[in-house]
Parts: C-alpha cells; sequence; structure tokens
C-alpha cells in the first residue's frame, strides 16, 4: 500500500460530470487532494457538484490553479498518464507497475490527467518523473476522463483491505461426515444406485468428492440426513 | 489474462448514462457480450447511445432479458458483485482475487451487476458461484454502477499471466443446476421433507447452497440425479 494517495490533478477538464465523477471515485477510495487546472466552464460548477454524490466535500476542498507549473510545485514524484504510448525519454510504465513507481519516492506525490479530447500536451508530460498508460484495446483506446481517474485510483488501493473470504464457518468433524456417507451409501444400495459391484468404488469416489466440495456444516449435515431420509423412508415403509 | 473475457450483465440498470459509459469501457477493455435485465427506461435508450461513444456497437449488440435466470442461463460461472460484504455461505472475493477465481472454471463467465440504487436482491447474489467485491472507503462505500464496472472488467485485464487456483473445470450451465434444484425440490416436497411452509423458503436457500459450493459438473448433475431418482422412486411405484 502506498503511505500517503496521490493528489489527484485534473488539466482543463471539460465537463463538470467528470469533475464530480472523479470527486465521488477518490472519496470512494479514500483520495482526498483534488486540483483542477483552469477547468474549461469556471468554478464552482453545478454538474460537478451533481455528479459527485457524497464526495462533494471532495469538491469543495478542491484547489484551482492558473498553470500547470503551479499546481505539481510541491509535488515530490508527479505521475502523468496518456492514453497512447508516447516516448518521452522518460520511465513509461503500464498501470500494473504504477505503485511500484509510486514506492520508489518518499514525500507528496501525484497523478495528473488531461483534457478529454487531446490529453496532455507533450510539455505537460515533460514534468512528469514518469508516464503510465492503461492497457486499451486498439480498437477504442479513448477513456473516458474519470474512467481513467477510477481505474488508476482503484490500481493503487487494490491490495489494501482484504476482506475474509467467506464467513468462517466451522465444518462438521470427519466422523460426522463419514457416517453420513455410510448412511447415504446403504440407502443407495438398497434402493438400487450402486447396484453396479465393478462402478461402486468409483461412484463413491465421486458421490465423496462432491459432497466434500460443499465444505459441510453439522447443520448442512442434519439437513442431507434429512434429505435422504424423507426420499427413502417412503419406499421401506409399506 | 483471461481467455474470453466475461459477459458483462446489468441487472434492472435505472441510468442510461450508466448503460452507454458501461459500453464504452467494455469496449476500452475489449469486452464484447453486454445483457441487460429489465432496464428501467426501456430499450433502445438515447442517452446510453450518448455515452458509449465508440461503444455504441457493444449497445447495438447488447441482449435484453425479462429475468435474471434468463440472462445467466448459458453462463457456466458467474460473478456477482456487492458493495457490502453480505455473507452468503459462499466464496466471497475482494476485486484482486477475482481472476483467479474466473480461472478456477473453464466455459462462459460473467460479471452481473445491480440497480444503481440498491445493487442485487439476496436471491439474485444465490445465483452465483462468487461474490466479488471492490475495497471502498467506510466512509463513501457507495460506487457509481459504470465505475464499478470499469474497475472490474480493468481487474480482468490488468496483467497478462496469472496463476490458475486449480485445474480448470468446466461447470454445468445455470439452467441444468436450476433444473436439478427444481426435481430435488418437487422430490422433497412429495416427500414430506418441505412440508413446512414457513421454513421452505430457507430450507431451500439452505440446499441450494450447500450444492452450488460443491462447484458441480454435467457429470455431477447426472450423478445426482441418479441417486435422487433412486432413492425415491421405490417409494412412488407399488
Amino acid at each position: 500500500m502506498v503511505q500517503t494517495l496521490p493528489v489527484i490533478i485534473l488539466v482543463s477538464p471539460q465537463m463538470g460530470e467528470n469533475i464530480g465523477a472523479t470527486a465521488r471515485i477518490m472519496s470512494n477510495f479514500g483520495y482526498e487532494e483534488l486540483r483542477l487546472v483552469l477547468p474549461r466552464d469556471g468554478w464552482p460548477n453545478s454538474k460537478a457538484e451533481e455528479m459527485a454524490a457524497h464526495g462533494a466535500y471532495i469538491l469543495k476542498d478542491a484547489r484551482i490553479f492558473q498553470t500547470v507549473d503551479e499546481a505539481v510545485a510541491d509535488i515530490n514524484f508527479l505521475v502523468a498518464t496518456t492514453a497512447h504510448s508516447r516516448y518521452m525519454n522518460k520511465p513509461m510504465v503500464t498501470s500494473a507497475r504504477l505503485v511500484d513507481q509510486l514506492h520508489s519516492s518518499t514525500g507528496k506525490t501525484a497523478l495528473m490527467f488531461g483534457r478529454e479530447r487531446s490529453g496532455l500536451t507533450n510539455e505537460e508530460l515533460q514534468l512528469a518523473d514518469c508516464i503510465v498508460s492503461i492497457p486499451v484495446s486498439e480498437k477504442n483506446p479513448s477513456l473516458n476522463l474519470a474512467q481513467a481517474v477510477a481505474v488508476l485510483a482503484y490500481e493503487i488501493i487494490r491490495v489494501e483491505k482484504p476482506i475474509p473470504l467467506r464467513e468462517p464457518v466451522s465444518l462438521a468433524p470427519k466422523h460426522e461426515i463419514n457416517y453420513f456417507f455410510a448412511c447415504l451409501e446403504e440407502k443407495l444400495v438398497a434402493s438400487g444406485f450402486l447396484r453396479h459391484e465393478k462402478l461402486r468404488a468409483t461412484m463413491r469416489k465421486n458421490i465423496r468428492n462432491l459432497f466434500l466440495r460443499a465444505e459441510l456444516t453439522d447443520q448442512d449435515l442434519r439437513t442431507l440426513h434429512g434429505m435422504i431420509n424423507s426420499l427413502y423412508k417412503s419406499s421401506t415403509t409399506p
């Protein structure tokens, strides 16, 4: 995990909706600092507020700059984003390697995104310590601005918060599992299902495997015993 | 990378804009198949087309379904998405582990997303083989629908060669699983096991979960049908 999450910088964003969606996703992923360089439609922007939803506090705290130079002045490690692999004589990484790059510097880091139409200029890219690109299809390489922010913001936090695989359960002890298998197999023999002597061993193995994969609890075993007995009992009572 | 990219299923999406943004990001990342279950504002939807930009061809090919069951009928491995960790007695993974899960099955896979407001219902989540969640901030856990699609669609294509969790198997398609459940439940009702009206829904859920956890193949289903029929048949023949 990255110690402090990067500042997000949008350079001359055109659509208020994208600024708002950026604030929302920043908030979703725990980012705090948004900087805008000359937003096209001025500031504040009602469309941005609408799209930000619960991320509106990020817009409120956003800082507005007149130039990119001012916006990046206090940044120690600046990552610029580009859709195309433009060779700029500086490190280019795919997004999957972004975190390694951010770890290579202490201090304040930032991700900088360009205009919806045209991205960052070569001059703006030159300011960066590293250029990152998202692996897009050649058929349609043009990402929506807020989607590009979402993907990179996610890339940085994706391994941060593990969620347990499932609610811890107590699996039934093996002797109960084996008792269930014995009951089941006895009834399957009696009912004729395991009548072929030759296939019986394979069948038993397959059936046991199938139920073992289900990671059975005591409750599951009670259900299964109940089911099997219910299905079978009517056949043995007159 | 996953061999064939998953189908994307949106269940009852409310905003055309989100459907369009989904199509655009699918196109950016090379996804092809979009399915919609009962989009709120009907279909086609001009707002969706506007937002899709160069991804409009995905909308054109999108298939519309009246029920989730129909939309997932031919899917072998179904991943459902949820914002909150709802323990459903089935595998829960963070998005960073999504690819491992997809690699555990051959055949057709799908990612299923719920409504903007309320996500997927518990009943819809029950259909899935695995539930994935994106690690969001507690302060603002509510992701925009198209952003959630972007993040998971990206997660799958971001690296090239993951290592499979286990040897891939082809799970039985959902319509066969559901047919098995229907047959089993019919016999359990007839035999008196599901006689308590009140408990019936819970019992059915528990039984379905138990068998879904077993990751059933076509062969497993044949075995189970054989077992159930064999246990049951003697009770109905004189």
